[in-house]
């Protein structure tokens, strides 16, 4: 016998989750399309050099690796797993898109404004929630160095939620990687404990700020030190403040570029959602240069979406900078809230169902088929199935499906 | 530096190809819809026992094998391949359908209908048109061992195929395995040589009657054997014929249920497209046991769909048989020719650009933003970019991208 359960961590998606899946996707999609955004799309297998390259963080312990095909394969002399090899699946979307613009920059209009939803994959430890396989929706803008480029994203990004959630309120906490990093410095932590003050900070949410201090303390044993980093977090202290207060470590005008992301935000914004500025939000990825940002949905632990800007991602591949901005909405979490929270699909189009009875009359089902072509053709959905013995059971199913209309047929009636 | 290039026989697919992609694989999706099918999705990654069960035939050559993870890889002790890999990436939606009916049949409607619609991975010698991640189209009915499912696939696919060439005329060639056997042993082949047999037949488009002729003689050497077969195809005997002739080898009904699904697309078909019986239809896969179909799109060479009854694979993952049609569109061919051809997109949106020149006052900014929300709430495509030095270039990319509409913003003209 075969294997009927898929692999460890992945899942086969049934027809009823497949239309909630469908139903957000489109409005992802339609939602990026309106901001002008073009959707793209890259191999999900990626050369493994780029996959181990260091832009993953974490995520470079959980790829998943394929093997060297053919004479290129020589297990006897191979020593590791490097040699055995040459690519893996993509673990995100952000990767593949710097390599993506480097390797088509001279056919691609500038600034270059991407949409990618696809499947990524990650080994991790499965849990409730957690696939290994799984959905990212994101959009970046390449080659815009302003900031209409965060303006877009976020506005985009919240327009698409808000139209999934239509009773929702959403927050966005933004903040930038040269604050955080003047905050730090500011404080007296020298540069090669900035990384390990980081980690530590973004655990702000799950241990609190006396965790944190803990943490700290174990880091640096200098009291005063962690003091005046962290009243600048229990103070919570404005950005205007801020400006002030890191001018020996952050320029001026950095720090009013912020400033004007979230004013211009809440000046312009097409959805219901508030834009909070929030000096300890760190996001993991090392790759992040300036503004990161990260949006929670009102009622919901953890994050929806989340990104920022990674100016130097593509000068890995091309001896060309090119300021880049980008932010990621997490479908599975998406799918998983409107399913638990039994939201319901609108505007689905009409579904009608011939049932008919076993052994019915071969030309009173052909004129059955014929009907439904023309109804087909006219732009409605129509099926045609034979009965089951358990009526019941088979039309409650098939109104899970979307089904409303049925037409019942039976050998007696007809004849 | 990284390596900007896609991995081999792989590629990076730019908006102007994605935009025909996508409209081509919503009519698809849609045709496949309007005959009642659902999406539904299974994990690009599958058990190595699965794809390896030789259910693949010669596909299983081509498997991306991905290596086990943490303790389960002990590259010291491997002997050979199997003790490094324990999933690979799927080489195409019918087997790991089969896993999925297995898996989850408590939970699923019968008959079931099914569209699949993703990518699929073969590590095939590159080459034009040819790629190692390409998408695949497919419908199923499981479940239903009537007539039907071969009628409603027939008319769905070529339903979905006239809408995206609405100007072309399709040919479906049909057959059913079991006469394809009956011929044979009518012929006097013996049981063991009959995959050689159909092998060879096969090759009919490429090396002609008489290229068949000679390969059947190298097989058996029995000049009177191979002339009673082939006079079976020079003769292109009808259906009606066959049934007398091959009375000896196939049940009568067996035969007049192709002559059925023959008529009854005829009568109730959807679409311009012309059915036909080819007793040396062969396709390629092991496990077909009775219908075989293909779709050929005149003045292109080769098949754009393909399909047919495959009624015993289920039982290789339960102890149950259940009954199992499916049609598959190739997905790339389908793009190759719509592109190659200039075929154009119909119906789309209306995408409008406001260009504004750099360092533009921000408050100016700011109202073009305003105004482009409000725009995108009323459901409109509006992107806001900034004008490079070369705005004509810009204009004409933009084209391409779909864009009429411009809206030039310059400094001097506003002030």
């Amino acid at each position: 016998m075969l294997i009927k359960k898929p692999i460890k961590g992945t899942k086969d998606i049934l027809p009823k989750e497949m239309r909630i899946r469908e139903y957000i996707y489109n409005i992802i999609l339609d939602s990026y399309k309106s901001f002008g955004f073009s959707q793209i799309e890259t191999p999900i297998l990626e050369n493994i050099e780029n996959l181990s390259s260091k832009q993953g963080g974490d995520n470079e312990k959980l790829i998943f690796k394929t093997l060297k095909r053919g004479e290129k394969l020589d297990l006897a002399s191979a020593k590791d797993e490097e040699d055995l090899v040459d690519s893996g699946l993509r673990y995100d979307l952000t990767l593949p898109l710097a390599r993506y613009y480097s390797n088509n920059s001279s056919n691609l209009n500038l600034p270059f404004k991407a949409i990618q939803i696809g499947n990524v994959f990650r080994a991790e430890r499965p849990q409730k929630g957690r696939y290994r396989q799984f959905v990212q929706c994101d959009i970046d803008i390449l080659g815009e160095e302003g900031n209409i480029a965060e303006i877009e994203l976020i506005n985009a990004t919240c327009f698409a939620l808000s139209r999934v959630f239509e009773d929702r309120k959403y927050i966005l906490r933004i903040n930038d990687r040269k604050i955080l990093r003047a905050m730090a410095l500011y404080a007296g932590f020298s540069e090669e404990n900035l990384d390990k003050v980081f980690i530590i900070l973004d655990k702000m949410d799950k241990i609190s700020l006396d965790g944190v201090k803990a943490e700290l303390l174990t880091l640096i044993q200098d009291e005063e030190k962690v003091e005046k980093y962290l009243s600048l977090f229990s103070n919570s202290a404005s950005l205007v403040e801020l400006k002030d207060i890191l001018k020996a470590h952050i320029k001026e005008e950095e720090v009013e570029s912020l400033f004007e992301i979230i004013t211009s935000v809440k000046t312009s914004k097409i959805a219901n959602f508030e834009i909070v500025f929030d000096p300890s939000l760190v996001r993991g990825m090392g790759y992040y240069t300036d503004t990161i940002f990260e949006i929670s949905m009102e009622g919901f632990n953890g994050s929806v979406a989340g990104g920022g800007r990674y100016n130097k991602m593509i000068s890995k591949f091309i001896n060309n900078d090119c300021p880049a901005c980008g932010f990621s909405i997490g479908f599975e979490r998406i799918v998983n809230i409107f399913s638990e929270n039994n939201y319901k699909i609108k505007n689905e189009s009409l579904k009608k169902v011939y049932l008919y009875e076993k052994n019915i009359d071969k030309n009173i089902l052909l004129d059955i088929i014929k009907k439904a072509n023309e109804e087909r053709k006219a732009g409605n959905i129509v099926s045609i199935v034979k009965m089951n013995k358990n009526k019941k059971f088979q039309k409650t199913q098939l109104e899970e499906e979307g089904y409303t209309e049925f037409v019942e047929i039976y050998k007696e009636k007809l004849r």
